[in-house]
């Protein structure tokens, strides 16, 4: 049960905006057991369009064609399927419904025009997918034994009609079988290290288990993937290899990567046992305070934070004093662990974390080399902080000390 | 001068990573004057990596691949490649002692492995492209007047590659025409009635100026593309048009997006004019902050930022009195007035900028529907505020709301 996307628009192949679509349908069609075999994105162009979608046809099961189908002239996806599927459009009466309905609601202030009337034209051969979210509707069809399926380019309204028509539709259609990917995380050794002390159960691997090393800032992840047509197979399978795999490298692994993200599970931490947070950012700049907050639910135990950029914020409103800046300078164990207790205080929480260091590209106020990182956690028993050396790019220095400071509140919470 | 990029990893696929490279590696190419004709992601299978080349060398002139040069397993690329190019793999010594260096300066802990050596492995045909920031070298190989460049998939490794040594080569060796974008910010009205009002316009441009709309959060973006080999008439062609479509639609033009994102533009007009800045964030958590924070030497006009997401970090720290929340709710024109006021007073900056709003998913505090937002902007000459709706969709109405907070800040900041 093979998937390709083909995203259509020239804003992909200029650069101006990343295709993140794929990606969320890729992970979404996993989970229902449709492998996607190839991604493909092409411009605004007819000839490329029809092409793409033959070179599809005859490789895969699902095509899932996204973008073009705005009311404008550069939308040509609607115009191009029925050329391929030898169609026509035809007025469909509950897109038209819906697009009025959608217009009287958000749109009041702009006329009803011809182009809105006509995102209700679709194929004739075409069956409707309700788009809720927009007036320009999914469309599935069906050519020697392959179906596709266009959608909007619109994030909002394409992840819509994913999950509530697209995968619905196909688990009644297809036989599918059971895709499995576990992901261990492992810190503190390279990729080559790694894969030298798990040589000789990689080769020993059965042929159904793929293992893709994935590394990334800090750590590297091994990802054990398999699939069939009997769930408990492929999860008894990958149990057995992740057992083995758990007692080589027990030391470096640091739990394991899932559609949870480590901000969700601390949500999940602190709600239920009732704990609150707050943080004290400098050259995170409120980074860590942004990825906490995008968790709906978070003012249930997120109180707030001060970024305190400058070192006068330090002192004036984390009451963090000016001798022992001076004593330490403002990137110090010190410094970060008063910002973390101060800040606990201020904002009457139960656990706090800090940050403090130089991201670059100068020096700062500090003096002190770029890279070097402080993080401090302050919980009811008391404060602890580490220094990191983060190496000298900026943007990697803040996301890998946001990441750290994620894991160790992760791990302190968990205590309690 | 077209070109292509395939991008190899499964990790794609299954959607475990957005493909960042291909947008970043389109923009450039864009610079200087290469289009990229398609995008295609495909897993790390030998055959489908050979099919993959051979379909983009008969379409275009340049192939860029991204992606399987690790030293692991999976890693297929070079061998591949030297399938694909009848040809074998050979060390490279200046590569060799670049991965020493490399060990000896950042990896102490680990010895040098034989995969680590065979990082140094490149086909003999291949000409190789230095990788500064990793082991795994860049790769420039030709067949049949198609050149192939093979790259590490890591942003941060293939980004260097991108501009140091593939960008150079090509304009060593390759004529290219000259290739402008221009794309105008239209705020207030919709796609279709944008439309409408220029159709007349759109359907009078010559044929070598392409027009695309792309809308999103709150505006639609016009973009007016051509091309051709002298730079003069290309940017005559597109300025004639563009003037014609100021004159058509200038009360609804907001300026022009281009490389420098907004927060670049108000980072030189504090600059320049030597103001500060502080925020007080409730809903947005701290992502205006972050935003800022992203420039690099945001420290000489950023101070700080108190988020507030509680109530009670909004009396308590942002001295926001009790009465007046009791009197409007947190969700009002006036508590963001005093939170935008107070934190230009607290950490002693020229500007402030405030948000104070409910972005769901529940109605927390206030009782404010679904969406309401109020940002408040504090100057040496007073303060004030707008209510906006933002809609029910809770990344969407923070991501709407900091570009509203940003363009008004900028909006401010350039009357002084």
């Amino acid at each position: 049960m093979n998937a390709e996307i083909i995203t259509i628009g020239d804003e992909i192949l200029i650069g101006q905006i990343v295709d993140t679509n794929s990606a969320y349908i890729g992970k979404e069609f996993n989970k229902i057991g449709v492998s996607v075999y190839q991604i493909t994105s092409i411009q605004d162009d007819k000839n490329q369009i029809l092409q793409a979608l033959a070179d599809a046809e005859s490789r895969v099961d699902i095509v899932i064609i996204t973008g073009g189908l705005g009311p404008t002239k550069d939308d040509i996806t609607k115009h191009t399927l029925c050329e391929y599927f030898d169609d026509h459009l035809v007025q469909n009466d509950m897109v038209l419904d819906h697009v009025k309905e959608l217009f009287k609601k958000y749109i009041s202030t702009s006329p009803l025009l011809q182009v809105n009337i006509d995102q209700a034209l679709v194929p004739s051969k075409a069956t409707v997918l309700h788009n809720a979210n927009g007036t320009a509707p999914g469309m599935w069809m069906t050519k020697n034994n392959t179906v596709f399926v266009s959608l909007p380019g619109v994030p909002f309204e394409m992840k819509y009609l994913i999950q509530d028509e697209v995968i619905p539709k196909i688990q009644k259609e297809f036989n599918r079988p059971f895709i499995l990917h576990r992901t261990v995380n492992t810190y503190g050794i390279g990729e080559s290290a790694l894969a030298d002390r798990i040589s000789d159960w990689e080769n020993a691997l059965p042929s159904s288990v793929k293992l893709a090393y994935l590394p990334s800032l800090g750590k590297v992840r091994l990802r054990l993937s398999s699939k069939g047509p009997v769930k408990e197979i492929v999860e008894e399978t990958i149990a057995v290899e992740a057992r083995k795999l758990y007692d080589l490298i027990a030391d470096v692994i640091y739990g394991e990567e899932d559609d949870e993200t480590i901000e969700a599970v601390i949500a999940k931490l602190l709600t239920s046992k009732n704990r609150t947070l707050s943080t004290a950012e400098s050259f995170t700049g409120g980074t860590i305070a942004e990825q906490i907050t995008a968790m709906p639910g978070a003012s249930a135990y997120f109180k707030g934070s001060v970024v305190s950029y400058a070192t006068e914020v330090k002192i004036n409103v984390l009451k963090v004093s000016k001798d022992l800046i001076k004593a330490h300078t403002v990137v110090s164990a010190q410094v970060a662990e008063a910002m973390a207790s101060n800040v606990r205080e201020l904002l009457k929480t139960d656990f706090s974390i800090s940050t403090t260091g130089n991201a670059g590209p100068s020096k700062g106020d500090s003096n002190k080399e770029v890279g070097t990182v402080y993080i401090a956690i302050a919980t009811p028993k008391g404060v602890h902080s580490e220094k990191f050396m983060m190496g000298s790019q900026r943007e990697r220095v803040v996301q890998k000390s946001v990441n750290k400071a994620l894991e160790m509140l992760k791990k302190e919470i968990s205590k309690y």
